[in-house]
């Protein structure tokens, strides 16, 4: 019990920021590991030139890997997915047995010196190795990712080892990023984050497309298989132990009227109550039935896990709203979920949702708040995630850099749908698949138009028919449209859809039953304007739409880390 | 189709950075609205006096409100969730009716000026109504949260009003903090955000406590809602189409071997078409069964959404663990699922888990992580959240701002399990339910003891018994125990627990099989051991938990915005 059992750490600065010092130049060591990622070397303005001569240990994945100088020496393409870029690293014969090195996907931790590459090399900075530290190697004839060039969906049959691409480490970085600039985003605003909930009993307007969540058919499995163990008593095992309770009671009724001694009448109630207990324990697993629990021929959810039916959300705005009519600024940021059977290269099962809600905030603050986050995002990747972001014009949309610019620096159009619908009545040099009259959705080929061809650059469209909208949305004074708004961006189309929402009591409740819904569900939604409603507003921006459009990858399964869609959700 | 439809918006900084200026100081308006949040007025050094002659709107919901001066004014006090205090406001009865403004619940937005409070009265400013904007009236009489105390446990029934309760907004904005602080941390540290899966179908540990995802219930569902309006075909039905198919196929051949002409034969063919339609159709009908779809005597998961069976995660891990294998430092901080059957007040049906994995990385380097993560946390919430943090020390926990001091500020002790075990067996001053024995997993008491008794500090236990814990821990030399480690502090006992993983494809493969555990579904976990392995670590903090031990709130159901527990999934 001495004191000597303890050994304390060392203290929390030392822990974080482990540094290597050398004269002027600091090379961060990774946090929490020996080794130094890649980007604080590569990622320095000098392309880690001035590090030349300090000693170093990195830690990686072999891109490319080659012996060269017959055998003497081997080259590796080293990367740790802190950057794109891969560090070069030299290893001679004599410090290790080059062969396990150099083939593609080979794990190596090493310590060396950094050094100036000789002139004429594409390097500004490599690394002789003087020590191998760790080891983990491939077997390339097994390795289902080798060198070559592989297509994206071929990688999707590898979800758990596809990170170590190219292209899909370098879109987990943009994710990380786009994902860290909404809560900073978020935060500099004065929005609080809130967790809506994954499970719901709520959102019923679109309950086909919704996923059940359950534990009654594992339970109904337990139950057959027990019954398979140990089948249900029959009918005559009842009526068995029905006699046999009806015996075992006229022989107490018998000793009592024989006035037989206390001690015998105790031992024959005794054996009556076991058999009135035999008799209820079969009785009661004569009601166990396979199949799942059913009343009045309908499946009874009183007996699931929630004591009633139970789905994955398809958006927080309801419940997030009930955190802005009392913490005014908030936001959600979490999964949603669709049991649609779509194939398309833009839906998902599984996908992430930004949905901030704002009180005292009227249609036009909505627009405001939409158009500064989406130029945030676009001005956060170009501060902080350039190197990927060249990597992805360079593969995969020419383009992309200067979307970007452009969006984060220009301001959105604003054009009220009844304008959006008689500027494309008007369009001559495309020919429309879907008509456009007032009254109609826009479809997507119609909202790329506005942004791709008529404005080249976002637009807000405003003041749907209501018609053609959720019952939530605030009716306009026109009586004939709702405020609602829908962000287009050039590349996907609609990246954003909002709107005011309706606070008035009188006319939600109206719109909800209108719509032929049913009040009950919505009663605590209606409660928000019972009791100190106020004018709020908020929208909903697909994660992955946002992605898609910074990126230029054109399928949704690509830039997700584990893509839910019909048929397929590994891992 | 004139640009004079367009109406562009102001530039992004005016959207987001509108400020009143006025002398010397300046008041931050509310984003994306009219209203100056009450914290950018109470929220200063000088409690807001330095504002007095400002003019403002402010917008918010009455906490409590009393006519005064025989009803020529009403004094309310006011918040919007910015922060714990109440703005004072006056309005007089020339500016508007006072009744609707006073019950408590009522939402107002008013604009103003700022004003110095008489002397000798608690406030620092108030605000003097000239104008109420908007009114959102309450009943009292209907209104379910009056201004009486409620307790915690009442307002589990109004998960929709109670952020609007001193406690459960303070609760909200703490969570919100130690979000936003959990993000910053890793980030600072070169972590990389992944969103690990919610729907999976890899997880097979705990199948028995998993939430089962599925379309199959309400397919079923729709299968015996359409039998019931138009019922299965019976064998008599299907019978007589196939005596049509016979028979309409007999009149071709009759027509054919009598040289019919072309027309006539193409006629009879299309009858006959038609008959093999309706028997096709009559048959496809015929299979339609109602209940789920089984196959060799159980569920055919084939025919499931997902074409497997698939759960609710109960921990990003082993998904995150294939991104630390290419990207080195990463986390998931996502929602988390158990369907346990507990009513304790320390477990929910869904809750948030926090997991950074690191590549690179042993036991020391993952305690070092976890003690500096948890610490940041501490220090997060003295320097921003200290007035709810007041509150909570006032209302709940009169020990929580000196335990976050004491966490932010003392190394933790760390010490082995064996060690722990070694100090437990000799306690002669607490008598414990539970033996301790070398072998035996610690129990809440035995944690408790540790880090409120014995070292009054954070306490890291680490190398546990093999036998009690996960297949994927490392393996220490001894063969005995694997490099686990659990982080104690006091309140709340374990706060987090995590581990090296085993790297080694060998001993990793026997442990699964030795668990009892099929390898089936670990194949691609075993590929990350088998193409270029890893040194790696990781841990998970249950996001809640800390929460509880921030705040010292005893019930966690008041800790999560919206709780899921057995039969309660509100909203």
């Amino acid at each position: 019990m001495s004191e000597d059992h303890t050994h304390t750490a060392p203290p929390v600065a030392e822990l974080a920021n482990a540094t290597l010092n050398d004269g002027g130049s600091t090379v961060m060591r990774a946090h929490f590991s020996q080794r130094v990622p890649i980007r604080s070397i590569l990622g320095r303005p000098d392309g880690g030139a001035g590090l030349a001569g300090q000693k170093v240990t990195v830690g990686g994945w072999v891109k490319t890997g080659r012996e060269q100088g017959k055998g003497t020496f081997a080259f590796l393409e080293l990367n740790d997915g802190s950057c794109p870029a891969n560090l070069q690293v030299i290893v001679e014969a004599s410090v290790a047995d080059l062969g396990p090195l150099v083939p593609t996907g080979t794990c190596v931790s090493v310590s060396g010196e950094l050094k100036t590459p000789p002139e004429g090399t594409k390097q500004k900075i490599e690394l002789r190795v003087d020590r191998v530290i760790e080891l983990g190697p491939v077997d390339p004839a097994k390795y289902p990712l080798p060198k070559t060039r592989l297509t994206l969906e071929f990688l999707r049959d590898f979800v758990h080892l596809r990170p170590r691409t190219n292209t899909i480490s370098a879109v987990a970085r943009i994710r990380n990023a786009l994902a860290y600039a909404t809560h900073t985003f978020f935060q500099q605003h004065g929005f609080l984050y809130v967790h809506t909930p994954i499970i719901t009993t709520s959102d019923c307007e679109g309950a086909g497309e919704m996923f059940q969540v359950t534990t009654l058919i594992s339970e109904a499995e337990k139950v057959e298989k027990e019954l398979k163990e140990n089948p249900s008593p029959s009918e005559a095992d009842i009526e068995a132990a029905k006699l046999a309770v009806q015996e075992k009671g006229e022989v107490v009724k018998k000793l009592k009227s024989d006035k037989a001694s206390k001690e015998e009448i105790s031992a024959a109630v005794a054996v009556l109550n076991k058999a009135k207990e035999d008799l209820s324990k079969l009785e009661e697993r004569a009601k166990l039935q396979p199949g799942l629990p059913k009343k009045d021929g309908k499946i009874d959810y009183s007996r699931d896990f929630f004591a009633r039916q139970a789905f994955l959300t398809v958006s927080g705005q309801l419940q997030v709203e009930s955190f802005a009519c009392a913490l005014s600024s908030v936001y959600t940021f979490g999964p949603t979920f669709r049991a649609e059977h779509s194939h398309t290269s833009r839906h998902l099962a599984e996908f992430w949702m930004v949905e901030p809600e704002i009180a005292f905030a009227d249609l036009q603050d909505d627009m405001n708040c939409a158009e500064a986050y989406v130029k945030f995002l676009c001005q956060w990747l170009l501060d902080n995630c350039y190197d990927d972001m060249e990597f992805m014009a360079k593969n995969f949309d020419k383009g992309a850099i200067d979307r970007l610019k452009m969006v984060a620096s220009t301001p959105f159009v604003r054009i009220t749908y009844s304008e959006a619908v008689d500027i494309l009545k008007q369009v001559t040099d495309k020919k429309f698949e879907n008509k456009v009259e007032w009254g109609i959705d826009l479809a997507s080929e119609h909202e790329r138009y506005l942004t791709e061809v008529k404005y080249k650059k976002p637009v807000i469209v405003y003041n749907y028919p209501k018609g053609i909208k959720a019952f939530y949305m605030k009716v306009n004074d026109d009586g004939e449209t709702v405020a609602a708004m829908d962000v287009l961006v050039p590349k996907v189309g609609e990246l954003i859809g909002g709107s005011q929402r309706e606070e008035r009591y009188d006319v939600i409740q109206k719109r909800i039953l209108d719509m032929g819904l049913p009040l009950e569900p919505y009663e605590w939604y209606l409660d928000l304007r019972r009791y100190g409603t106020v004018k709020h507003s908020g929208f909903g921006l697909g994660f992955e739409r946002m992605i898609l459009f910074a990126t230029g990858i054109d399928n949704i399964r690509d830039v997700i880390p584990f893509p839910r869609y019909p048929g397929r959700a590994d891992l």
